[in-house]
């Protein structure tokens, strides 16, 4: 009766399902939990939960009535459609290719339409991987299937537990990283991106986070003419994907 | 009752304030008719639209119910929220403040939030004008300006009743026209941009139209890395744009 087991799906509700989900290769990319939630296997999914690095919400019941109409049991998943990698097996990949990784890091962007748009680019210029923290993944990530036309299956996506986990690794790795910053006055075309390099775009509203700013090797800025509006975000990841690639060639 | 001299109004309706609205300065973007309409008035509603340039569209009394439950008598104006300029006029202001002209022209491009993305991208950029024929334009109008985050009121829009229209105004004063066109072997960046120019950006399904490929100079590709997808279509626009800025500054 439950779905532990059915690929169509896109939840999994119900205490054994999901534990089994999770101990299994399914791909688990949220886990919602009634706040109040006691009993036998709850422990037993939360330990395999951390194990997997699936994130977890606590919610109301209400919620996971919203979710299904079945008997859930306290528990709800949402399914993955992505196969997350490590940050650090992607460099490692590109390293054993002779490639110097382009790596794209999105720092709080989680408009839908501009993911979608986003990863487009992102294959059309042969960014390695698109890095990103929990905060901004699972929930959205059906509707961003359907928005990237498909070119999600052509890329590596990296989801980490905060962005400060992949700058250590990514700089571990000799990896410079510059950051899109309208403060900056250095120019996009003015970098060297013939090195291994990890591109952080910030969301529309914020920028770039504090974090980023520390991380980042130096920040540039896509020249514009007027100071009225700036780029929407997928246009200006477009843009710098765009430039790296032709510096590349 | 009626409304054509309500500016917070977004629709008119009714024959004597369509008429009134179409023989003052407020803006109408497209007028719908019953098609089944007849009456006194019909006569000199057409001829103003006519004289105006205002697309008109016929459609089913449904259509009308469904835009407005007051008493339209067969007719709906979509008042107007841009102040379209004619290509001669742009072109001669450009060239009055001793500018090379740098239009876009949509061939095709429809969806809303594309829209709003590009004239961003545009006003960005310097671009002096996104011209369109009035197949896609007025409908989706007020949807593309809260998409364009205000950016609208920074651009020149032209809407011409066919592109041909567009090409033989734009030729004549020897603008030349370079088409984005995945087939062609040309890179966007080996175009020459300072001279005057006008960058032809088909739709994402169908490219551009057989109109805009026989009045381009050149056609051009913006290099890609494989072959699995190409960008959005707001994104190549801002690409287009990124390398016209770049290449003038």
């Amino acid at each position: 009766m439950n779905s532990a087991k059915s690929s169509s799906k896109k939840i999994i509700f119900g205490r054994q399902p999901i534990l089994e989900a999770l101990r299994s290769d399914i791909l688990i990319d949220k886990l919602f939990l009634y706040h109040g939630i006691t009993g036998d296997i709850v422990g037993d999914v939360l330990e395999a939960a951390k194990e997997n690095k699936v994130p977890i919400q606590r919610v109301p019941n209400e919620k996971l009535n919203s979710m299904t109409r079945k008997n859930h049991q306290g528990m709800v998943a949402m399914c993955g459609v992505v196969d997350y990698q490590s940050v650090q097996d992607v460099i490692s990949q590109c390293f054993d290719q002779g490639k110097n990784p382009f790596l794209l890091l999105l720092d709080g962007i989680t408009d839908v339409r501009n993911m979608g748009a986003i990863i487009r680019s992102a294959v059309c210029c042969g960014v390695d991987a698109i890095i990103f923290s929990e905060k901004n993944a699972a929930p959205i990530f059906e509707d961003m299937v359907k928005t990237s036309a498909g070119a999600f299956t052509q890329m590596n996506f990296c989801r980490e537990k905060s962005i400060n986990v992949a700058f250590d690794t990514i700089k571990m790795n000799g990896i410079k990283v510059y950051s899109s910053d309208l403060r900056a006055t250095k120019q996009l075309r003015e970098l060297d991106m013939k090195e291994p390099l990890c591109m952080v775009l910030g969301s529309e509203d914020n920028g770039i986070s504090s974090t980023s700013r520390k991380a980042s090797d130096e920040n540039f800025i896509i020249p514009m003419k007027g100071e009225f509006d700036s780029f929407n975000v997928s246009v200006a990841a477009g843009i710098i994907c765009y430039e790296v690639l032709n510096q590349r060639m």
